[in-house]
């Protein structure tokens, strides 16, 4: 359903798994004159089932004010059912760093989505530990900052790109960032750092992933986009595709092909996380779409 | 999420659009100790639009019979919001009718898959316009009814099959049945007739779409499965799905290609049918899965 | 295999399929000091068939001038068999005008691809009916000619569009040009024009077909890469694809998915196209792949 | 093209590559009438490469016997150019035995594809380690042995498929055959041992991989058909495919999702075998088709 951006707001729950979570939640709404226009809802299987819910409403008619529903939802629904809940508006572009290496197919692509409008975030930086794609970058008016990573010196280069980025980032992408984030970088963004990694994992973790595909004669070769993790490449996986391969192809045309996977398969990532439909729980997705 | 097929409901609703419709169904159900484990909406995005709803909720603790919850359903709420709505349960098998020509290979994949338990419903007959499936048939113990149809007397045959039928079918599923259905007969059974189409429909509609696709050198071939409306392979589509074929396959590669299309996309929208996930509407479907 | 570009030399051969080719063909090349690294072929079925071949051979030990190459195998091999063929050389980077009217993702996505060298072509132009895109075209330093097309006056227009082309063009991309061009244009530049249509035809041939296929309720929406013909997408397909779709997306959505499968279809068309991996018959495509 | 199978010759050649390989088998068969109507090559693109090359061809006009033809082959081309090949007669349906365990829903689809023509060999026998499925083999008129194996005592239960097996056997597909084949096992059917593993590999290989694959939460699950190696599940590959899916779905829905993949891969590459259309190098596959 096509609905205003302008009035459209987005409540993502997930709490311990009783009856009347849906009734309370969907009456509340309701009773405020919030609208609701989409739901989605899903619970683990087991006997200590958790609930995942992702709701739209429309916010035209509401009779207190966004802070006010806020309060009250917290007070009248959250604490009686233990509810973690993240209340976002669709107007309010989330603001998302990118961080980049050499290679300029994801990132080209990232650019021309969000300057076409088909994904909504302010992009107020792109980092990048080469100085090669700054005039790229420059063209869409956006800040480049080149922060070179010396071996053994991860931490002073981390530290320039949080005094960087600053207190107002709400995610980071990895639109192919060949540097391994240390524990103490992903902790600050837990769950808002996506990457691309260019094999269908968990085959190919680590360096080279072609190559490696290359060597073991596989017939599909893919790409994930996941949340990362300090482990490299076990973190929640968002999607996943593949393109099939053959015999005559080199690792160098498995690049040329996984090229176009990777590029897709981070947009949809990068979407459903600007548009809060992604729930991180032990270490899977649920992904409301 | 998993639950016992013993204790599920499944409640599917279409109405005029309004505020409060999700939380009166849902305040309704709590209230009577159905617990909601699945919920799915969707809602057309016309000013007068249409609300869809698919609930899934678990019957142990429900304070009144269930024939007195339809009841109070009926008055408290449908009524209200001018609901039209379809309670099932999930231990009631639906009574399913198969009509097939001579081709096995659909036929063969349902039945498999009913004897497998991937699919939950009844067979009590097969009914076929050629004798040749009779003894593929009689191993999973299903009645067959050969049914000839004569040219010109489309009537006599169908007013044989509903006789063969009676009263008591839910879903007739046409597994490669080469005969059109009349008006009349289609009129019985309007939503309820599934049929696969060797085609990616709307292209190479009617006849031998293998050798229609070939003609025209496409680079996929498809299979469609949709609701049977008078109208020739017009009816609203369930489910789509091709694979990829080049210059050097005949029409006949074509048929054999497709085969493994027609029967996954068959069961799929068969499953999608029996378990309630599917409604018409401005003959296009919502798929709740 | 991957082999010197400097080196490669193509081959592209039809004729009336008989015993004795394919040896008459590489038999010659081989006492010429042709080492051929590549051969397919196909023959069609009938009675009457014909033979298809493409072969690249490797030219530094060649025994004789390219020329004389050429004349050699015109009078002792391709008079005999009656074969029509091509002869070309890899470092011969084709000359290939784009047309674009005002949608930017499929230009964008040919443009970039050509400056990472994925597309290996010389793009001394880009004609559009609209003046929109100059400045993007302007980035890659490419000249842009904007021609607009006057209700009526189809053939001023393309009389503009000839006169800049020139005699050097030896490949015309439509990336979403969405002028029909005239017979005589077509005429022309017989299959050297490259036309992605955003409907997986036959299916939604004409205009808006993104609308099309939302009213028709289609589960897949595709894209296909064919030549122009006289008669609107009617030409032979090079390539389709397709991708899944729901009905909770609008027509709106539906455009913006079909976006990557336009481009990456039209890309691989034109990569085909550009390394001479196709040969029309009948309407139809063979491609060697 | 379709031609004759009464007709229909295949030969299958590797060796190392150099100039006028091409040139002697087609120039060698031209001269004794056998009408070549399909040839595919491949080269690797190391320096000392290797060619492989598959050729059909037609046997009405041999000027010798299939006999002499080979010898002479032997004598005048492949000595030459220290070719390893293999020729075979599209009429000699290779003889197939089948293992399997418990599961039923890839053997059944072997035996409706051999028995629709499909898929063309002899298959004398079914082996189980399970006495189950008996019944249903025994519809196809084909003879079960049940080899039961005992926890340590490997080499007892494949003495008694060897036996059970004689001198005849052309190749073995394990349609879901839960037991490791001990290496004098495997030594003995080198390359002509087809298993299907239900993972993407090589990812999850080893024991239950619906169930990792839940566990890790990929969004595709796929299936594998692969040589057997001692090695477990390291084999060559020879094809693979994938099928969505989400967070919904329980490792039971993937075991039935899955069961789809498994069989369509698996009769993939049966069919590639028996059709001679598969080369391993260096554990991997060239696969012509």
């Amino acid at each position: 359903m096509t609905l205003s951006r302008e009035t459209t707001a987005r409540l993502l729950i997930s709490c311990p798994d009783r009856p009347g979570i849906i009734a309370a939640v969907t009456g509340f709404l309701y009773r405020h004159g919030a609208n609701c226009t989409a739901l989605d809802q899903h619970a683990t299987e087991r006997e200590d089932g958790v609930l995942f819910m992702r709701l739209e409403f429309q916010t035209p008619h509401l009779d207190v004010s966004r802070s006010m529903l806020e309060e009250a939802f917290a007070e009248e629904v959250a604490g009686k059912f233990d509810i973690k809940w993240r209340l976002s508006y669709a107007t309010d572009a989330p603001r998302m760093a990118i961080f980049v290496s050499k290679h300029d197919h994801v990132l080209m692509d990232l650019l021309w989505r969000l300057h076409r409008g088909d994904l909504h975030a302010e992009v107020p930086m792109v980092i990048s530990n080469h100085p090669d794609l700054e005039h790229e970058v420059a063209r869409f008016g956006i800040p480049y900052y080149h922060v070179p990573m010396v071996k053994g010196e991860k931490h002073t280069g981390e530290a320039r790109m949080l005094e960087i980025m600053g207190d107002g980032i709400d995610v980071i992408v990895l639109a192919r960032y060949m540097q391994i984030l240390s524990g103490s970088f992903v902790d600050r963004y837990v769950n808002r750092i996506v990457n691309i990694h260019h094999s269908f994992l968990p085959a190919f973790a680590g360096a080279d992933p072609y190559r490696q595909a290359s060597d073991r004669g596989v017939k599909l070769i893919g790409a994930t986009a996941h949340y990362v993790t300090e482990e490299l490449d076990r973190g929640a996986i968002i999607d996943q595709d593949v393109v099939r391969v053959n015999h005559r192809q080199s690792s160098e045309d498995l690049r040329r092909l996984g090229r176009d996977v990777e590029r897709s398969v981070l947009a949809r990532a990068v979407r459903w996380h600007l548009e809060d439909r992604l729930i991180v729980h032990e270490n899977k997705t649920v992904v409301f779409v």
